[in-house]
């Protein structure tokens, strides 16, 4: 009873939290897309204690998380088209919540072809100001 | 000045967190090494919503979880020995944590040859009862 009642008091909490993550997630989709690695790397937190597992482990603020995309990805053709999918949102506490989902890009051969992986971000709420309120990236795994 | 006397009152509390997920992650690796995949997987949440991303996507409870250990190491060679390094245990939202790491796994060239990787997990303190305090792992991504 308390459960169901939780669950009816919080539904709309959780659903705006994943209604701001999925969008945040598009604006971060469409700056890849028009080759702004800048408006891409903001989306993490810039605090040294922000980490990127991939090949290998990043850590550091956006500075440190846009020299990796910028050597990972240093051509137009080497970014390609991205396009995430499958997206979902879970809360973590108040403040945290926990996105997974699939990334694909879409690449000539001479930018190394197709490629595709899915990710696993920690996200922090900056702001509990609702005007002000933005999610940011304090861990990503992307394989 | 608020911020310090936050990280005064709570690095016990954080210290005590690192501590009980570390114990935790090294009687994993125990119950590995001595083939006990039953043990291995009951630290995971035996919930639906629990997720495990590899090569592929694992959704479901502990059930799922050992399904999946079995298939992908069906013998003691294919299990080898493991071993955790570089453990560290992030707090997020009350009750929650993330935990990074480095995974090793010793084989002979017939069990498949060694090989490691980096895995995030994501958990949930399943009772705030201090004596049945127990922390379940809700997410898990490695590669």
């Amino acid at each position: 009873m308390f459960r169901c009642l939780f669950l009816i008091c919080c539904a709309p909490l959780l659903s705006a939290q994943s209604d701001e993550i999925s969008a945040m997630l598009k604006n971060s989709e469409a700056a890849w897309n028009r080759g702004d690695l800048v408006a891409f790397a903001a989306d993490y937190e810039d605090s040294p204690t922000t980490t990127f597992v991939g090949k290998e482990l990043t850590r550091g603020g956006t500075q440190a998380i846009l020299s990796r995309y910028r050597r990972g990805y240093p051509t137009p053709e080497a970014m390609g088209t991205l396009t995430f999918s499958e997206i979902e949102v879970r809360p973590l506490g108040k403040g945290y919540a926990l996105a997974l989902g699939k990334f694909a890009l879409q690449r000539t051969a001479a930018g190394g072809g197709n490629t595709s992986g899915r990710f696993t971000l920690v996200l922090r709420k900056t702001s509990l100001n609702k005007n002000k309120a933005q999610w940011k990236i304090i861990h990503d795994h992307s394989s």
